[in-house]
């Protein structure tokens, strides 16, 4: 379903999404606010103006249970028109590629991309025959590609390395903007996350006006463990599932964190904006464990923030940037679209059967409604 | 009250350290329980053997309301057997000295000093004076003193500098094991934690003897705002006080944190110990703001990693350390360690008047306890 | 030329050598020595005991000159026995693949490969085929690939992504002990330095016994520019050929650094060693330009930090690690054997047309004997 | 001697200083050029223009030998015009104050104070008098006072911590523009390099109009070993006089390094800027020993990049900054400097004798002459 224009369908868009494929609802749905700030239109990444999604889903017999997730800053030539960014890695047992050079020269010039452990490789070639083909581009002799994983090898023959380079471009070409699509697609189509089906998740949060009215958009692909908390409900605990308690729910995994604004905010803030996505993800009762990937790439869509492939002997570079005063709120914002972002991926992922017959179980949201009475 | 012999008087100090000065429990007395780990005997950093705690509180006519807490990491010489040591920055609008040469060496040759923002220079001085007057250090040249700060302007003369280098040492040398002593004392004299009076705050956990039964003890020094959330109770939405939504309530502040532990985990690992402890102040709603100083300095007592300052020719260090693979308890020990902790200073402080007439209530616990049911 | 055996032909095998391929010598045959310690018998990385090094070199055509290095750091199963490693960045315009998880972990579980920009993807891709094709790997699902490359698409036809998986299987399992190519081959094929043919070269020092008898050993694959200095001659601007002078000579390209060593040395002095790498570096001239992807690898070989992929229920590693205090001498060598790797690939690199009738000259080694008289 | 008119008795003024104190020359006017720039006016920081040094020098008695040096950003009020700023660590084995504020908020609020080891707390409780004096920041409670050291404590009785506040607000308050005296002044009155008296050194580069026409200024504080090289020349190995060869020449010790542009460089670009200074120290044979707290502090003079301490309800900062790809004429500059002013500092220095009847021996000019030949 696509839902592109925001202007005129989007309130039947958003009420056929709300009941579409599994008739599940999302967890602000069943009264879950995570915190004090509102969410955008969509509550989703898609709220930052210029920011698209795609997915491609790959589930093929009783093994393939993988995928690929692209974010793509905004739906013009990225690697001409860089946007600044930041990495920071909560834990880094993760194969996140193209971090350095981000650290360095504090840009992002391509989609953001992300699959399976072992298919980075796939990854980074899709993301570079995407940008390579692009007429534009046809002298570019570098691209920093970035892409992220989380290891879905319990319910997806990851071994088999099914992510095709062309599933990455395609999946960057299907970006759109609008409604997301939650739970077990794309990247998250095969992962686990405290125990229970993880998968992709989003929300949002829109600054009052009076501290910039700036939107904050989160997309996660959850896949780690700890003891769960819903919006301060001890779930994990009640339902007696939770690190260290039972093997499958083992602390191990990984999540991928994407953070948007459109806030002007350089590469230095933008980098304490990351660090705060690990303060959201820690609300959910996550861990960063010892064998988790916690990596939050964040980016800003500011159109004065743009940096030009070719400097074209421009020496300088002018911007307006926000204030280190003013970056509390856009802090706030993205503790709260972090968790609330794990958190939907939980309640919209499905069970799943996969990899060797392994079975995973999605969130019993009836079991949470009961304790949240 | 000195509460050192543990093992015969434990109980009977324990009751009366419970009712003693102001007669308030602490947080888990009133059923709140943070995670699924189990605190230690004191419930306190003290718990992790051999590390002592020390205030010097100062509070002098309507103004000076400030003072020094000294973290001891054991009862020896620490400068002539260091402990490895690290340090993390959650947000570094703060001043913590010694933190690049605990970074380079990974060790820690000092006390662990908390004061006030603008008396660390006198943290360092008093920091100095007790290394070289101890006989052993009468060749020492150089001394990495470990002192950090949150900002008391509000309740206290900061500008006054009342703090003393002889105060600090008197801190370091009052310090002692067992019970230790939270709310308005020592460099939490003047602390306000979610716009109610901070302070300090402690507490611990101890792994289960199977992911090897090691202690981790932490110990707060509570400065900061955010949404105050109090083991998933949203306290701070429900009184509608919280960032952002009225002046006192800034964002603004510091956290100090220390965690100790007696698991041998060397400075790499002590490193992710301490990043876990800005995840405990996240679950309680901190949003480590632009003006904050949050800080975690990490240490192990572990005797077999202890650093001698005279390597006497021994080109090499002999250690075991926790393999990698069994971080992960540690990491959440640390977190609700941290939680506890720093809800713990919210229930000890108690209503403080002091510099130009300012007032700072303690938490209401009755409408916590309200909440709660 | 194989020259394995060390104990008996290396004589022979090194008077072969020097005068192998091209009839060039190598820096030190000339009488430059750069610094004041010896090398080892090869003054190569594979001086460290255990260390392999293979190459693939792509030559075809008018327009392919690319290739893959390979650095084993010993001869067994790498993903079962993992070393402690650490990477340092110089300048992070690169695309060094595995950085964070040797960061977090502080391990290597794969050889370090080296290519070309966009063949990093390539080179994941073998290092995961040659890390799965191992019958104990046969139930991993997780490989930390460390790929660097530097751009060589001047003379090759980077954009064709010529270096295919099997290519780097190739490298890795061609690689040996003893002699090392050095110049045009492998990753170095097609690269420049200082505006003159680049390429790959090696140097080692050995430390005295009394300072641990350890040995460091270094490999670079240079593509970089600045003002060059061989061990402290003018060369650059003697020659009048340096950055910012001419427009061939660019300060930009880039410089693959990996430092070995059998001292016993985990990851956080690793780590300081790397950094001193762009210390050796810089005394070649090299400036480290924004457009440079100057990183260094640094693992150590002893046996006895080995780090297991499966702890078998161990939860503590025993280890004896050199002391800080004694670091200083590693520091040393590794700067000098950087410097000299450097200059070392300048002196075998030959003259090398390429890409669209590119051509790139080497080093004019008579002249630069003439400014040493 | 005073010298602050530039434009009218600058040629008269230079002559003058090359001539003064103690008749020795710098390295320049020996024919040594380091590198391919050219220096500003008087080849010191004081060519960014605004940046004034000034010196306390405290000589008194058989036994102190220590000091203070101050750099300031501008001549206004810095707290309340904060200059972008970075903190580079080479090896941290030192105690520089700031560090961490300066590395969250990107700038420096405050003189760069330097000193001995054990007078940093002298050195922030100064800043901090001097800050809290100036009538504008009379509500001014938070100070991030930057203060680096080194170890004089050979030739000074560092344990008797001479230096006092006030000596640093004097060093403050004496700082001027146009020439900087050098070696055994201020901070640098008691230091070793090379195992030669050390002391203050400074250099300077302006790029050429083409490349921005930007100028580089370097302030050294030398006190650390390796093996010395000047311009390329091997005076260490020559001398027989160089690391681990002998007692006195340890490698050990320290080099603090400030470094100014009027460039319009934020604090990720002058982070950049801060680590080629290390560069800097490389070529002249440091080799950031273990026991070295080799720190370098960078900051921007230009206007349009000044921070306000009151954003007084700008929710925005604009600025206009050098484009990455832009930086590295700046780089090199910066390197060049660098090296230039710590062989100053040896060329400034002259035998000292100090505590303990410790006494210290100048560069041997007229040897280095010699090997110039």
């Amino acid at each position: 379903m696509t839902c592109i224009s925001k202007s005129f369908y989007a309130l039947a868009c958003a009420l056929l999404i709300t009941f579409s494929s599994h008739g599940q609802e999302r967890a602000r749905d069943y009264g879950f606010t995570f915190g004090v700030m509102s969410p955008g239109e969509w509550n989703a990444i898609t709220d930052v103006d210029g920011v698209m999604v795609g997915h491609q889903t790959l589930v093929k017999g009783d093994s393939v249970r993988t995928g690929v997730t692209a974010v793509l800053p905004h739906g013009g030539n990225i690697f001409q028109e860089k946007v600044p960014g930041a990495v920071y890695v909560g834990n880094g047992f993760g194969k996140l590629a193209g971090t350095t050079q981000v650290e360095e020269l504090g840009n992002i010039e391509t989609p953001i991309v992300l699959t399976n452990t072992l298919s980075v490789a796939a990854g980074i070639e899709g993301v570079i025959d995407y940008t390579l083909a692009h007429p534009e581009n046809a002298h570019v002799r570098s691209v920093n590609a970035v892409v992220g994983e989380t290891n879905d090898g319990y319910l997806n023959d990851i071994r088999g390395r099914h992510v095709r380079p062309s599933d990455v471009v395609a999946a960057i070409q299907s970006a759109q903007s609008g409604n997301v699509e939650e739970g077990n697609v794309g990247a998250g189509t095969g992962t686990i996350c405290f125990g229970f089906k993880g998968g992709i998740g989003t929300a949002s949060r829109k600054l009052p006006a009076e501290m910039g009215g700036y939107t904050v958009g989160v997309l996660v692909q959850t896949n780690f463990g700890g003891v769960l908390q819903i919006d301060g409900l001890p779930v994990g605990k009640e339902l007696g599932q939770y690190a260290f308690k039972n093997q499958l729910e083992s602390a191990d995994g990984s999540c991928m964190i994407v953070v948007a604004t459109d806030a002007p905010v350089h590469a230095r803030n933008l980098k304490r904006i990351a660090k705060r996505a690990i303060m959201g993800l820690a609300k959910t009762g996550g861990i960063a464990s010892n064998g988790s990937g916690d990596y939050v790439v964040a980016f800003s869509t500011a159109e004065g923030l743009r940096v030009p492939y070719d400097s074209n002997g421009e020496e300088r570079l002018s911007m307006e940037v926000v204030n280190n005063d003013y970056m509390s709120g856009l802090f706030l914002a993205t503790i709260e679209a972090t968790e609330e972002a794990i958190i939907n991926s939980l309640f919209a992922a499905e069970n799943m059967k996969g990899s060797q017959g392994h079975e995973v179980n999605a969130l019993p949201i009836e079991k949470v409604l009961e304790m949240k009475k």
